[in-house]
């Protein structure tokens, strides 16, 4: 390319106020880097680096080439919502309606900004429960809304203590964002965690986000309970699910929201401003996919034996974990081996024995010293084998 | 589908308090599905109804097969944002630092939405030039802005008043959003306007979102006077562009935003929390499309037929017209055939004769009765000579 030497070049006059003056880069991005510039393993962003099924490019494919490449209707295709609607009702009983009830966004991270936007006034407070995902506090932020954390911790198994929950509601609360499987934790909701949180939430105004993106990634036959499985949580959430994780596909940022109509419709004003519509040939192919059960049904044991894969591979390092419950990721405690941060460890162990991770404390809003990096185990068994190795020389 | 009858059915207690109480249906949403339902040539919405070019879904199916299926980069990938800078540089002759000055989004939508949440403060004012687009407003409301109009009107051929925008000027105005070409109307920017436009902004700390989507559609031999090409606007501008207007291909829903580096990253922290990133195999394939000028380069002249073909074909009808300077959009005007609202005629026309199109009235924020309606001419030539054919009967 040209010398970059244009007028543009110039210090010139214009500041901008950051609205976010404290967003640097995502850690995914700084980790993916610094394993890519290392050479290294990279079992830190969560993403597969294996392929999806060939049936599923063979199904954009055919519709890339029928011509099906102009916008889709803003809430997406119907014959897609339709099938997601059939999907849900046949392993919840629960019926969402396809013309009112279904959203097809740009991938769950637009989903759940989409929520916030539609429901988080200027002032409100938002029950966020960290360790969680970076986007949610900015999303609330920057809608004028207060995050209010509820902090969980290793020492329980990141188990919520509802009670905690309940103590910090207040007359200011619109909603609470709920993540199961969790990022990073590998820990899911139960039955009973559903039953204590709606005892909290029935007499209120508070909605529910249920960021619900790994429901197939679940082991040891667990059952995912959605926030949609009680009635008192369903008539208030948003579900956002993913279609990136469940098959393999995290680049084609294609995902949905399910909520009863009265929020389907502020939803739905709002991702028509973010996005409009999203992929239309990828919605054809998806629409075709879903329709085979064993295409998602099969999910839940192909990455439980990707997690006891790598659980056998660090079996004999010196790290402490539970194995997760869900997700494709594993934490695990490493106090036995050093004192160091975790921050300071995951770039250690990029650059000196080459396997990339996350360091866990980036999830929390307080510091902390938990000394806990998470891996993803959505590798290849070659690449699991090689970071095993690796790890256990620790 | 099974029955709708579960307990999501019955009336539920839970209410929202709407932030967007006056948001209804998009009309693009409505006219399109009128259009359907009555079996009415579409002139409305604005997408083609033709397909791209076959050798673009050939490169994004060898992408997919390839597995180029997982995460982009944040900011898209680099040979994608390379050949853009590329492509600017030789236009132009400014160059945009690819790492840090091109950002890939999800749609356009996504672009300007990014661009006034990375600078509209809570109380900020925002100058709109109507008829605009209908994501401006709400975008700029959500966040917090007060839009702030400069009526264009068709008695003076929706020429800019840079006296009458100036006199909107206040401490409190934050951004003024251009489109140039103009969509509903056709126009365009001069090298006049920008000069104009710089005087007014060069000592204040005003930014400028330039959404220039329909940058290679523009015709009989006029240049394409984006922001960027005065160095007093460039320096304060997001430039919004879209692939799926260039190539024919709106559901893709690919586009992106050029700023200066201070401008970058503010736009970037926003636009990680909204979609992250953007479906990595169309970034492959249109960073090895964008490679061949020839594939826009053809653009204006394509497009300046469909215009002329159009003009031709309603040429013995009543209405009256200046040709479009640039779009894919023809306005013309009724008021030799009718007394009737634009919106009631517009409906009217779809059912009785068969052609739906926009009335202008929508994209004005104050009520008006100018008499105008938009048809897009993005169509094969046999569907603009049905159109002219009814057309001709009013």
């Amino acid at each position: 390319m040209a010398a970059l030497n244009g007028f543009n070049r110039k210090k010139l006059g214009m500041n901008i106020t950051s609205k976010q003056p404290n967003t640097g880069t995502t850690i995914f991005t700084v980790m993916s880097k610094l394993a890519a510039d290392c050479g290294a393993l990279n079992l830190s962003q969560g993403f597969p680096n294996f392929d999806c099924s060939p049936k599923l490019t063979d199904l954009v494919t055919h519709y890339l080439k029928k011509g099906m490449n102009q916008y889709a209707p803003m809430a997406g295709i119907q014959p897609f919502r339709e099938v997601i609607a059939q999907k849900i009702s046949d392993a919840y009983q629960i019926n969402y309606h396809p013309d009112t009830e279904v959203t097809i966004v740009s991938g769950a991270t637009e989903a759940l900004y989409a929520a916030i936007v539609a429901v988080v006034h200027q002032g409100d407070e938002v029950i966020l429960l960290e360790p969680c995902y970076d986007s949610y506090a900015p999303a609330v932020t920057l809608n004028g809304g207060t995050p209010v954390y509820v902090t969980l911790t290793p020492e329980n198994g990141y188990k919520i203590d509802w009670n905690v929950v309940k103590s910090k509601i207040t007359e200011r609360t619109k909603l609470i964002i709920l993540n199961t499987p969790h990022n990073p934790t590998g820990t899911v909701l139960s039955e009973d965690d559903l039953t204590q949180l709606a005892e909290i939430v029935r007499d209120t105004n508070i909605f529910l986000i249920g960021d619900e993106v790994y429901e197939h990634i679940i082991f040891d036959g667990r059952e995912h309970w959605s926030l949609l499985r009680n009635p008192i949580l369903q008539e208030r959430s948003f579900i956002c699910g993913s279609f990136g994780k469940t098959f393999h596909v995290t680049g084609w940022k294609i995902g949905y929201c399910l909520a009863p109509k009265a929020l389907t419709e502020e939803f739905r004003k709002v991702h028509q401003w973010l996005t409009f519509s999203t992929v239309t040939p990828i919605q054809y192919a998806l629409a075709d996919f879903l329709k085979e059960p064993d295409n998602y049904l099969s999910i839940p044991k192909f990455y439980q034996e990707k997690r006891d894969k790598f659980l056998t591979c660090i079996k004999d390092s010196r790290f402490t974990y539970t194995p997760a419950h869900g997700s494709f990721f594993q934490c695990v405690n490493y106090q036995n081996i050093t004192d160091e941060g975790d921050y300071d460890l995951a770039i250690r162990l990029t650059r000196e024995i080459g396997v990339a991770s996350i360091p866990v404390s980036v999830f929390y809003n307080q510091k902390n010293d938990y000394k806990i990096l998470r891996f993803c185990f959505a590798k290849d068994d070659e690449t699991l084998e090689r970071a095993g190795e690796h790890l256990c020389k620790l």
